[in-house]
């Protein structure tokens, strides 16, 4: 199966489910974002309280798993929407970011090293 | 192929990067989550001044699709990496949302409705 | 009144209600941008699906108001919060990054232009 | 001076400046919360790698102060100006939540438990 048939196949999903409900008119690409910032917003908030070892925990957990599991798929769906109505394939643009990585982080200079490579 | 390589390819490439670099040790849930925020910060900072007739234009430029494609990818590579810290899978976690999205947001009830299912 | 007592007294009001719950050993920088993050999330979803039209007509609402409000007030108290447990001035800090924009945003080069100072 | 004050002289400040750019157009509702959004993920960016530990030490430096300063009041700016263009009263919803807070988390139920009041 092609690369992109995975997210394809769920973005097929997407776009039947916002047409059923006659919702794609209000995923303009801010409005996506925007969208995607409050479920960022809820991510953030399943661990806000804890300490590391907490998360660690909790991740342990049944419960704490689906509560994490959930709010990243949130997040991800509209991130792959957003893909979706600005017709730029998911997949291809992390491919490409993660090689550009490699690049702008050399292994000498970045090792152990968590400072962005442009920070002082 | 089976639906998780396209991720798992993409884990794989990084998880070597992180371990290149000795970043892994910064990798912890809460972390991931504050990186993959800083990165939802410059999503939204590629449109937030634009009008929609703007963002249209801006999408039809080269430099515009470039710009918005290297932050969405920025935030997914977070979400990517964090599924990968907790044993999360990316793709099953996604279509399990979707799958309960149905569910949540029944047809009849949802159509041209951009409530959600339990505003007043 | 000295200008710093308007926000003083919110701090002194904000420290007496997480000391009476034992809450100040959660209150560390980190978790508390966490918790702004979330908060942030909240405020985003008010509007995400409102075109600027329906934003003003819903601005006009008692019940719009309450919740835009809320959830502004919401964010700004971590914020707050965090000046209090960082011991930054938060009127002081926000009077200088005015006083820094007014020079790093010449009024010549800025006029009518939403790109920042540094982009091409 | 009236408590609103300090927060009123600031906005006055904000009006000029943004009018001196022709910037005003571009502060709708919305875009303001897109641009917090963008502070905020600077924010987050300023600790994101470092441990609570690692935080403490940053915050002791001058740099480390000046940096969290800095952005703290990026996003607060975003939020006093969204107040303003939508006659919200910035100082007045704060102390309103804070006063609701108080109700929402009685003392005997929320002692030294980090869970929101309706969460299992």
């Amino acid at each position: 199966m092609a690369q992109e048939d995975s997210i394809a196949k769920l973005q097929a999903q997407i776009q039947v489910f916002s047409e059923e409900r006659e919702w794609d008119q209000f995923h303009t690409p801010k409005n996506l974002i925007l969208a995607a910032t409050s479920e960022m917003g809820e991510l953030a908030e399943v661990l806000q309280w804890k300490s590391d070892e907490e998360v660690v925990a909790f991740l342990q957990t049944d419960q704490g798993r689906a509560k994490l599991s959930e709010e990243i798929a949130d997040v991800a769906i509209y991130l792959i929407r957003l893909c979706q109505k600005t017709e730029i394939n998911f997949l291809e643009v992390i491919q490409h970011k993660l090689n550009v990585n490699e690049k702008k982080y050399p292994i000498d200079t970045s090792k152990g090293n968590a400072r962005k490579y442009d920070e002082t």
